[in-house]
């Protein structure tokens, strides 16, 4: 779809992932705390997350000085505007402070708040994702960057499934794990603690469907761009969008028909 | 320790773990079962642990013919020999499915039945660790060597926890995972599905205490140096060596004190 804008912005998100890194990469497994001249404490993550929002907010301003703004650190800037930034610099915060590279900086941009944008940039492993509306998602590592496109997998049976901590009373209420658990019992294979990097797997084709609860509107909205341009489905719990539900439910599967099982094995479990 | 055997001992190991990279990472991330041309499927982890093991194999058999082999895919061969080569070409291969990379090729050597040298290697971050009996652990990346050291914490409420996957009747029994909640309970943080990249974080001070069951030999017959060299501590869950019980349960900490927490909290719990 020929969108010179859209092209524009999606250039744009790129610097924008690459000025996160300078930021993130160097207090990636530096975590001893360290004591300033002054006797505080450095937090190496808070400080990432902190520094990478202020660098995207500055070159957001300077470039686009009508876009609006989220960020998961400073709060809302102009959230009316037709355009407006997501961020989440970084995502896996616990993956961050145990030197697990599924941690990842998340970039997105809404049209009149619909996904148009995402971006998911993992530093240590040099890969990005990006998705456009319209577009096929695209895989970027070491310099070379190509299509990626989901597994297309429809049978729940032989899907890999994915969430980050499968324990009640985490980001799962009881309920939740208990779904979860029920729906990872019928497919092929569990992984755990991935973060955003898992949907990046999704678009890779290497995982088949990852479920979640607790994500907030800075987690998901880089991540529909990019499971929809690789010809994946991402919706909450029953279906409808992200965001429409109030746990923040999250499910992104391979193919429509691998979708759709998932959302009838849920519905059987209880009403989401 | 000066040990001229043990130094080509090590170099060699190197040589084993470049040669197995050459094996596992062409079939990484190329997932999709491709059918030959008499109409065979392909299991790309398959073929990567089996083609991986037979390079190793032919490699130690051309070079140390009286030394012995316990390999994961093709059993054992002259194991009791004075010195043994313990391979695991790809653990985690759960990982490896999943296109998650955390799997690692696995390759001890044993002097009498002893833990004597181990290397972890994850080829797609170019990640290596190499521990040797007597010596400081080293960590590799990008050609950059430098001894690594555990975090050195004592203070179970402060550690990063790590095991494979926290659910019942998968690796651990009912009564195994209540015991990893339980400590987990106690700790700061939980991460899961590291498989033996877990030893290496922790041997690089990012991680604090891994607790796993279900391991064989080749599991962690490499871990052991790598870990004790680096001075973390690691034991099956009665404070024994890796091995002495009947259920393959290993419990590694970044120092003596937060061991003997953690060992004393699971005795408060069972018998082990």
């Amino acid at each position: 779809m020929d969108d010179p804008f859209l092209d524009e912005l999606t250039a744009f998100a790129e610097r924008l992932a690459d000025a996160a890194r300078q930021e993130t990469l160097p207090r990636f497994r530096a975590q001893a705390p360290v004591r300033n001249k002054a006797g505080a404490l450095f937090d190496p993550v808070t400080d990432a997350d902190r520094e990478a929002e202020r660098v995207l907010r500055r070159l957001i301003g300077a470039m686009f000085p009508k876009h609006g703004v989220i960020g998961e650190e400073f709060g809302k800037e102009n959230e009316g505007a037709e355009w407006r930034w997501v961020l989440d610099p970084v995502d896996g915060t616990r993956a961050f402070i145990c030197g697990v590279a599924s941690w990842a900086t998340l970039i997105a941009a809404e049209q009149n708040g619909a996904p148009a944008l995402g971006v998911i940039d993992q530093p240590f492993t040099d890969e990005r994702w990006i998705g456009r509306r319209g577009s096929a998602s695209a895989y970027v590592r070491g310099g070379a960057r190509r299509a990626c496109r989901t597994s297309g997998l429809d049978a729940l049976t032989r899907a890999r499934i994915v969430t980050t901590d499968p324990r009640k009373e985490g980001y799962f209420t009881r309920d939740e794990a208990d779904a979860f658990n029920a729906v990872a019992a019928k497919s092929r294979v569990a992984r755990f603690s991935l973060d955003a990097y898992a949907y990046g797997l999704l678009a890779l084709g290497e995982v088949d469907l990852v479920m979640e609860a607790s994500l907030s509107h800075h987690d998901y909205a880089a991540l529909i761009p990019v499971v929809e341009g690789a010809g994946g489905v991402i919706t909450n719990w029953r279906g409808g969008p992200p965001g429409t539900d109030d746990r923040g439910r999250v499910i992104a599967a391979a193919s429509p028909a691998l979708h759709r099982s998932a959302i009838e094995a849920l519905a059987e479990i209880g009403e989401w």
